[in-house]
């Protein structure tokens, strides 16, 4: 499908207008398209993330399939953790599993340091396999933030209220900003890597960081997020930084060196402005709208769109968390139409 | 213990001027303690919360430890779904879990009507043994929200995403509507019959509420949580709403018949009254301070009471949300002592 490159949705995070809104679903590959449902009976995550042209593959499908102006990298948040040593398991109906968790200087003293091209070369060549000769419309790179990345290194797992994570960070802050430091050099090198090997765009996904108030957000995590985005700063590709339920942050997130900000659906687009949110802003269609009928999608969607027409500032569609996979792939199809459609006029 | 009766916490959450800031803490009872561990270890949940001797006991407890200004009954917010045929059981590790899913309108018809009396007798006779016998600080009563409660009914268990809550809420509002009908009701009727049998204050816990945006639950949830709290209003007695990460939805709050807003740790009482809340704040220590040195935990509360002092309005200290199992009990009974201390000079 190489036709013309469409960098609708850079110049779109840049803030510059376009003649339509560009589009991307978090979450777009995977769980709700069937042909990834058949390929996952006879691969697992693993396999599909390790074998770049079947990574790539499903990287690509939902651009085939709906239309969208971005691809985002199929992958684990957790993928740049096993090769410093974090023994990451993923446990069905559970999430990602650690058994040798980090507590302690110790601990991330023992944790080695990334280099992509040695320790995740499948990922460089998923990205390469799919910038140079696949699509064409950009390819996002991704990577955990390091507070979501540390809340499953410290708790073991998945948690509801990171007790240990933040017993740490309020306990023992000199271990935090040590893991910090850490993990803010992993991400950096681990997402400048994407970007040398084609990604011409970078979200940062904070996803639980929304646990954490705002100024405990500036002392305890502003610091390692400024150092990430000041270093992809060089790299001249827009950064996107989201997090759910992160209303109460939304400043601190626009005081970053950051292009543009994601917003969950309990924030809308006027409020973020009103509230002096400047960034280019991405979302925020609740994912659980698509569960309705197309008049209820439809009217929803033409409310975010029309905001963010009457708005200043960038504006990027798409949902406000990851596709639910219940969704109807032919919903999707119909929305990313529609919002193609209705945009350009 | 029945000295004499002391009814500060109620005049404050009233929003009068009392001689010091009376708290208590959710989940004050249970995990934290050793004497309710050990008890554990001879009795299940269902025992304690049937007995009401043992409940009364439990309840109690930190009243006695800590020295709070008020008693929370001790009990599962799912109690008063049994009796109307929904099939509750609470799995270890897991939260309660739902093998008959409410889905459709007839599954709603099918529930019966809660007869206090006659349904949830030992929930009574806890609260009248508490009140008339032991007690010499107010019993807070408390239920579940429609939201929270059809959330567990629908999904079948706890959720994280509240993806079929929300499909019915937004493609099936009629049925919905049914729902959060029935559920008002109940929820009117189990309080009405703890405040008759002796309870002092209402917390209504509408715990995941805050996965919803704010023009949603002003359409989905607002009509009946106005119910609730109209019907109670002519109990006279303080009732108080509480949900983690709602900053997004206090101004609806705000704007319902309650007397009280309970606040997570992400807002503040000062961004809470900018914000334009009005009622009596409760609230809003993060419970994982408390995993913290105590120079930290005494710094962070002094903060919150100055912040107190500072504004207009009611206030009443608490948490930002439960107890974690893992604090110290002596934590607990150091920050009740310097609260009391602190807010009366």
């Amino acid at each position: 499908m190489m036709t013309e490159f469409n960098d609708t949705i850079l110049r779109a995070y840049n803030g510059e207008k376009t003649g339509y809104t560009p589009l991307w679903f978090m979450r777009q590959a995977g769980r709700s398209q069937p042909e990834y449902r058949k390929l996952k009976e006879k691969y697992s995550l693993f396999d599909i993330t390790h074998q770049p042209e079947l990574c790539a593959y499903v990287t690509e499908l939902p651009v085939q399939h709906y239309q969208t102006d971005a691809a985002i990298l199929y992958k684990d948040i957790m993928s740049p953790l096993p090769p410093i040593g974090v023994d990451v398991e993923i446990k069905k109906g559970v999430g990602p599993v650690i058994d040798n968790p980090i507590r302690s200087v110790d601990d991330i003293q023992r944790l080695g340091q990334l280099d992509p091209k040695q320790d995740v070369p499948y990922v460089l060549e998923t990205i390469e396999i799919l910038t140079k000769e696949k699509l064409n419309v950009p390819l996002i790179g991704f990577s955990g933030a390091p507070f979501t990345l540390a809340s499953y290194m410290i708790e073991g797992g998945p948690s509801k209220q990171y007790n240990k994570t933040k017993a740490m960070m309020y306990g023992d802050s000199d271990t935090w900003f040590v893991l910090m430091d850490k993990l803010g050099d992993l991400i950096i090198d681990y997402t400048k890597a994407q970007i040398k090997a084609g990604a011409r765009a970078i979200q940062i996904f904070d996803s639980w960081v929304g646990s954490v108030s705002a100024p405990d957000y500036h002392t305890y995590i502003r610091p390692v997020m400024n150092k990430i985005f000041t270093a992809l700063k060089d790299e001249h590709v827009p950064t996107i930084l989201f997090g759910i339920g992160t209303n109460h942050l939304l400043l601190e997130f626009n005081d970053l060196p950051v292009t543009a900000i994601g917003l969950d659906w309990r924030t809308s687009i006027l409020e973020a402005r009103q509230m002096g949110v400047t960034k280019t802003l991405q979302g925020n269609l609740d994912p659980a709208i698509l569960l309705a009928d197309w008049d209820i999608i439809e009217a929803r969607t033409k409310a975010i769109l029309d905001q963010s027409q009457e708005q200043d500032g960038g504006y990027v569609f798409n949902l406000g968390h990851g596709v639910f996979p219940e969704v109807n792939p032919d919903t999707l199809k119909r929305l990313s139409a529609f919002i193609h459609e209705h945009s350009a006029k």
